[in-house]
């Protein structure tokens, strides 16, 4: 009989893990866990135990669906379980803290979506249950996910190396277009007790992090604008777009935005309390220039996370719009045959890429969570402090802290809070 | 309790799958069925029963790192199975013939990997029992998974729906560089009792096959040229690489090149029996001229699959380099405001996008099988007959064989045989 | 006898004309009148009469290579004939408002280079200039040319027509990298009494004016970091680059840099006294927020001028790197195949473009200074106001000095002047 | 007085120019002669001495728009005259053998535009007129203007220093989309008798001379398909478009295409007796398998003339969409770093930039020709044989009756003749 019953490839210890929300980020994450096993040789298993929602009806189908053991209504429970040694929190920002303390004070290793929190004063209340967590050996990460798109990973290698020399600018922006109509309901993400803020916290925290990530410097000040176009809107749930996908009360023990919605009528509005767009400068403690663009109203911009670096020696550019591109120009080289090349970042030589496919094979967005995962995982399994960190994710924090109260100042130059 | 038993999402039946094979495509497929009841509503679960492959310990481990629940080391034992309904064929070209017609005549369902045999008899002997096996509801489906990718699926829409009007110009390659290094190894990928041909069969097949998909056209005859550039190379297997990846014995029931090669002294040589490039010019049944290329010689571009089509009323163009992009250019619009429009196919409206994430969110290479099994699994449900079927498969190995024989006869103008 | 006598394709009136400065921009200028009239039907026939500047030998060489008539060392000189209808400033800024002024007093059409000034006082001295010479009918007009690059010229006509709705975002840079190189000399553009300012004045003015320009707005305040990034160099003058080639003290009256330098030991430094960067915030009249870098430290960023507006009904994008390219996102059309279209500017329906070779046929930089030419010879011909004027001219000055006042005060948001 | 009369900026001797033929390419090539001085340092002064023509008026207007001196309405006249050296020939092809061959005869260096003549036995005979002129230091040049694209030049230059080594692939394609609409007209680039061949021999010679240029290597035979899409067409003369630009009977000597045509009824059609677009496969003498692919049928396409190379040790690729770029790509490079480069050729290192603008500041199509000019300036005053020579156009012009042989001959190899 040649049937072989399974075995693990290799005698390896179980990570339960613990998930808390279930919509947009919950999605990314599961199939992180569901992948990344098949991928990396992980010294660690990892074991998708629980997820968690408010809504027995959709945290069961979402545990079905997503390939989750088993569903519950109440997070708590899985900070006393023994078979779960991880919790990763994907709901929305305000729960982010109280969620993240129980888990490192109960013992378990956390991955926290970004923003860290709504407030600096969150963050740093996290950061503060981490620090003391570390000293029993347990970890916490913030999803920072675009620091694991490989192309920007190797982005932050050539900087290492100083193949760029010293950086003279960051030029960042993150687009979007998804509320460009005034007719685009008030969803969650656009009321400030939920979302904390707009495009600010939802979008720019990533362009801040990438700058500080790939520069490998702090932020220090900034001087900032952020606006909103529309003041106004309906009250009700989307169709579609990204704040319907995660307009889901069950995740974050929150009233739903549109829970009034006199939906015969379709009359009744709601203000919109976040920004839409913040644009600001910022130096770095390198004396670099840095612009940042975070914004829901670049039209047909649909996802557009665009970072650049210039450096005394060098420069990379990339475009989410091409993720697995990296764009390298070395100013060492003889000025006829220099210019900015499209690195294809799939060699077997490259950030991740030996797990994946053969050369010019296009990873998509979903595995920059894979690699966050597998990072993770490492990090648990050989005791180590994994990045971003939660003082990381309180920097990023304070820093959009400071773009607030600068847009609220006139602009006035804000030194950021350190 | 709070907690709650896993209960599937609804009730389906199931549908047992066995994988012949666990080399790269082996690897693509066991992602696409781990991941495809993940993202889309299927009216039966996929279980990924067994895989089979030839050498126990490989097989053995490609299971429990791939998912699926047993392994084997005879591909002919999971036909005699009752829980398993799917044959799913990611061996070598040679052995395709032998195990789908066997899987059909045991009344499995197949999918069968690119290209769907090594020679046109074998093809043939193929959609003779695809015909046969369907008078009993048995389907059985070729693995052309770029059809799959979003952006073609809605190039091949666009056409269908008359908006390029009479197609006048398809203009198709597949271009690599893996071996461009004349010290790159023999693997089996340059043999032809293996690989039946080179880059022709290999990458070819696609581009010819996207031809005829795209355009709902037929290839009537061709006029080719094929190459062999380093027609001598080292035996033995590479480090890295596609023919690396798929140099699995245990997988074709084949010897493995290589096998002979003297490791200790690296001198031994072996032919190269297969073409390192074809290019050949076509027409089409509704009057297009066409031209492909495919190669291993294109230094730097290293999985550019490419393709346009230009029409009386407007063309569409496609890079796999940016592989979730459509270029349309509507000729119907006035001059001034005309122009190739980048669509990011990754709207809800856009083929199998709404699975997926939010608009601009990039999907990777695999998904395109991911989206195959979807497909798949939807026909066999439905009883519907899944495209591209092995008459499909069979043409396009027609079309290949005429290519050789052009090529074979000064170019001569060869008809594809009906 | 069949060779005919050259007679004038129709009797027109001759405009003559007298150039001050013939470096950089006096070449640009040059080849435009040289050629303006082969490829537009003008209703008056320029007339290149004479060339001023400052050193008599080379000006004498300028006249014989660029194709003036006369060659003078006196500018003054020019105003008191009777042959030169027009004075076209090509000089340091340092220089401009004294020849300007001169010379719409002697009652001579004026082109100006940008900026306009190097003050908002003498800027201001020129508008009311201008402005009392315009009750005679005589006209100025400021040499903004990146308005008449034909793509730039259709996106205003776009936004004019209502294609974008209401302007949201306003995204420029004018980025380069010609004093990357710490041993770069310090050029008289390094110098703040020839120069005004820096990168600001040279480089940034052209984004400010294009942001007027193209949204017919006006901005209405700013909040913006400056900075010098390397404040020594070494005195002497560049075998190459753009400050280079305009290095001319014969045209500006002023001593050159590096007139002192020591060649033999090449240790002597000055201070350079403009910026090097400027960043900036602002909004404008219609509610956009606008985002503007000018640097020369981009490195491999060479000439790289790019600006994109986000309205509520769709976009436009430019990139000078692909000058006779625009980019159009109609945000009215079905999203399934809606997206940024590349218009190739060179149909017989856009801006200018029906003077020139058949579409796809590129033009370059300098037919934006001809197309420049053609339309300041229309407007004087038919008595119009050519823009932009040098009230134009003057708010963009107004603009540069509120950036250098909110830089120097903590990057306050800082309104322009009325 | 400081006026200065106009003195040459050195004593050179003076070489004078008499074109025929004053269309498109006149346009082009006056352009040329007129701003070639300005830009290089020529060792003789080009003198724009007479432009001839059939249509009197036509002419005469020409000479006054284009710069001209004289116009003629006989262009044998023009070999008379002492005050002539060069005969730039831009009529149709039928014309060309005849005069350039009197022009030869007559000690007149030649400038002829391409193709060299409509058949290779005229071609033959020019080339044979070309070689006996040169015993008396007569230079007779062939317009492949592309070739002095800087983009292109550098190519070359780059795979004569063995960048690439050996070359494997010649990738060229020419497509333009002015004859999609089957309702313009017939002109005569659409009539055999007149412009020799269609898309072949229009744009397919560019692309045929380019990859012989690019690689140093010569073409060996081809197999070819061609195909008029649209077969009858209106007579009459279209409104604009490279058709109509040049269709100018006065300039060949030729009744023009629609002179029969019924301007009131609009019914009369007359057939195409060109091909609309030519595909075609051949080999080089260095081993490389190239495509070909010129077509008027390329909707969207308005002049995109690509060519990429691939070799043993790298890559360039070209597109004339953006004319100033060459990607090349450095196989020799570590992987992790490797990739197509975009290389602005607008450095002073570049070929003919130093002549022009700043880095950055792009060249238009049009100084192809200006580039042209210069170097045939070169020739003639250094008594060097300018290239591409008379043979290069003959060599051409046999591999295009090549392609239609084999085209005609079931798509058979066909060598081409030496």
């Amino acid at each position: 009989m040649s049937s072989l019953a399974h075995r693990p490839r290799t005698a390896r210890p179980l990570l339960g893990i613990g998930m808390v929300g279930h919509a947009f980020m919950g999605r990314t994450h599961s199939h992180a866990w569901r992948s990344v096993d098949a991928f990396f040789d992980l010294p660690v298993q990892p074991d998708m135990r629980v997820v968690a929602g408010r809504d027995a009806a959709r945290v069961e189908t979402a545990a079905a669906r997503l390939g989750w053991a088993e569903a519950s209504t109440d997070w708590r429970e899985l900070l006393d379980r023994d078979d779960i040694g991880l919790i990763d929190i994907c709901t929305q920002g305000a729960s982010h803290a109280e969620i993240a303390i129980a888990a490192l004070e109960a013992g378990k290793h956390v991955l926290c979506e970004k923003p860290l929190a709504n407030t600096p004063a969150e963050a740093a209340a996290m950061a503060r249950a981490a620090a003391k967590a570390a000293e029993n050996g347990i970890v916490a990460m913030v999803g920072f996910n675009y620091r694991r798109v490989p192309a920007l990973s190797l982005a932050r290698s050539l900087v290492a190396e100083g193949r760029l020399g010293t950086i003279r600018h960051v030029r960042a922006r993150y687009l979007q277009d998804w509320i460009v109509d005034p007719e685009h309901p008030l969803v969650w993400r656009l009321v400030r007790e939920q979302a904390g803020s707009g495009a600010l916290g939802d979008i720019g925290a990533h362009i801040v992090d990438l700058a500080e990530f790939l520069t490998g410097e702090r932020i220090t000040g900034v001087s900032a604008i952020t606006e909103t176009f529309v003041r106004e809107r309906p009250l009700g749930v989307a169709g579609s777009g990204i704040g319907a996908q995660a307009a889901d009360p069950s995740t974050s023990g929150l009233p739903a935005a549109g829970t009034t919605t006199d939906l015969t009528a379709g009359t009744a509005t709601g203000t919109v309390t976040v920004d839409d767009a913040a644009v600001f400068l910022a130096r770095t403690t390198g004396g670099a220039l840095a612009t940042f663009e975070a914004t829901r109203f670049a039209t047909g911009r649909k996802n557009a996370l665009s970072i650049e670096l210039n450096g005394s020696r060098g420069s990379v550019a990339f475009d989410f719009a091409a993720m697995n591109d990296l764009w390298f120009h070395d100013h060492t080289e003889p000025a006829a045959t220099a210019g900015f090349r499209r690195i294809d970042v799939t060699e077997p030589s490259h950030p991740y890429a030996s797990a994946w496919w053969p050369p010019g094979h296009a990873l998509g967005y979903e595995h920059s969570f894979t690699h966050q995962a597998r990072d993770l995982i490492e990090a648990i399994a050989t005791g180590s402090t994994p990045e971003p960190s939660f003082e990381d994710g309180l920097r990023v924090q304070r820093i959009l802290a400071a773009v607030e109260s600068s847009a609220a100042n006139q602009s006035l130059w804000t030194p950021v809070e350190t």
